[in-house]
């Protein structure tokens, strides 16, 4: 697996103290710029070319009245997407990346997992590597979202898988599940964490999906070859990154948080995986959406890290 | 004083709820959505023209050992604001403001409060006259910032004063006072608020100063009259502003805190005007920096507000 490049990190580090500010007083924002370089392996990282990837997927276990819209609403948003109307569209637009959109079989929904296992282990290593296919090699960061009508209860179940605790501490309202809804989507995990013992990456993603999870997890493991730094966004992408981390704990050293999602299960991910987010907006809505917003925090980060005069340069010694 | 358009506000809010998205889900987005719809008087609130000011001042509490720059630094970063090598020239540039720097006075720093008052009423007047005078009415969103070495102290002054607290309540090491300099820090504060009683914005002014924190003042009275929205800073800006809720305790209605600076007072200025910031980014720099990257978030939701489609243009209905 790819390190982080420790000496293009401290080179940074280093312009970092010389340019003409208080040390420290950019406060995140150093903390990004150094990130960056040690992940593109340069002092002066860049974002010339940004891709953003979402992948949506449907899940069967809609059929149990889990949340308050229909699964074609998926196909309905993918649409959307490629119309340009969506969120994430205009979010791409003033961030500055490059908008990919793969439907994973949207007619073919992964099955039930109440009723068995979502996904074959073929399944699961399609949608990787469909995923990890998707990955442009060339980019210098990489933003992740999702869509799929159910897909908040798929994300409650794998983290209760990776990270224990019971499906009440993960399932939360997602688009808007409330009252019978909300306990239906309790006791569905419920039934799906009873029904399958899992331990790994691919059998946790085979046991409850779906296809957009399993091609966040393949576009991730890409990237970390790739050396592309990955900006997860929040609930649903995070929890499925988190599922990499069943396999190897330091799987997602290449990847920010890009903010704390308002779905109440977000914190409780973020605090089992130790990664600040960038933002906390109170925005729900997946897509990438968050990521897209970090990555404006990115780009003034490096603005900053490459566009700052040292004190040297200043006359300020 | 100039209102809150509220029925252009509930124009945008009855649009945000069209869009292709769950209500509420682009969270903080959405408010600073509908924010700007009141203030600019239509439901399509637009950030064509966005200024950026930067006030900077000189203060002669600096004698008293209260910080590790010496005064004449604040006349080398004007230099370095004007030939664009500060942070906030890289954040105007990458968040599309355009920055006007107005340094007031630099070589007649106000007088030590320790030992009278900083300022005479006439110096206060022509400050603030100052910073009105700065402000674009063509601007479609104002930012403002300071610059001044010694000002941190100033400012804990300022929102001691209005706010209430001991000295220790609100001074912080600003740029890097550790030790005995930040004893010293909390030692001219508490002079400063026995020997000066004061009950308004302008007599609170006259008696700490500064040039920078009165022109902030008049800016941001100047930008109500116009109905432009303004994003405050950190603690500098944000306690500046405070003083004037000594006489109008609704008179920041048309302003944003842009973040909430890591410097420890400015949370507590925070908590006492219920202003909750759009970052935290753990910045403490100055210059507007933290404005400028909330100008992106706002961007960010103006962009998603402006080009969504509803629900009836996707063919979501």
């Amino acid at each position: 697996m790819t390190r982080f490049d420790q000496t293009a990190a401290d080179a940074a580090a280093a312009r970092q103290a010389q340019l003409t500010k208080p040390p420290g007083s950019l406060g995140r924002l150093e903390d990004l710029a150094v990130f960056m370089a040690g992940w593109q392996g340069t002092d002066r990282p860049r974002l010339d070319r940004v891709q953003a990837l979402v992948f949506a997927g449907n899940h069967g276990v809609t059929a149990q009245g889990i949340t308050p819209f229909p699964p074609a609403v998926t196909a309905g948003m993918v649409a959307n997407f490629d119309a340009g109307g969506a969120a994430i569209n205009q979010l791409c637009r003033v961030a500055g990346a490059d908008l990919g959109v793969v439907a994973l079989d949207l007619d073919r929904p992964t099955a039930d997992f109440t009723q068995g296992p979502a996904m074959t282990m073929a399944e699961v290593a399609e949608a990787m590597a469909r995923g990890a296919n998707a990955v442009d090699p060339q980019a210098q960061v990489l933003l992740l979202g999702e869509m799929g009508i159910g897909n908040s209860t798929v994300s409650a179940a794998l983290a209760a898988a990776c990270f224990g605790g019971r499906a009440e501490d993960w399932v939360g309202p997602g688009t808007g599940a409330h009252g019978d809804m909300l306990a239906a989507k309790v006791r569905v995990v419920t039934e799906g964490l009873a029904r399958h013992a899992v331990t790994g990456t691919r059998d946790t993603l085979a046991a409850f999906g779906g296809r957009e999870q399993a091609a966040i997890c393949g576009a991730i493991l890409r990237a970390r070859d790739l050396r592309i730094p990955v900006i997860l966004d929040g609930f649903i992408c995070t929890a499925a990154a988190g599922v990499l981390t069943c396999d190897d704990p330091d799987v997602l050293a290449h990847c920010l948080i890009g903010h704390e999602s308002a779905e109440p299960g977000h914190r409780r991910l973020i605090a089992a995986l130790g990664m600040p987010p960038v933002l906390s907006l109170d925005m729900r809505l997946g897509e990438g959406s968050g990521a897209a917003v970090a990555l404006l925090v990115l780009r003034a980060a490096l603005e900053c890290h490459n566009g700052m005069a040292t004190f040297a340069e200043a006359g300020l010694v």
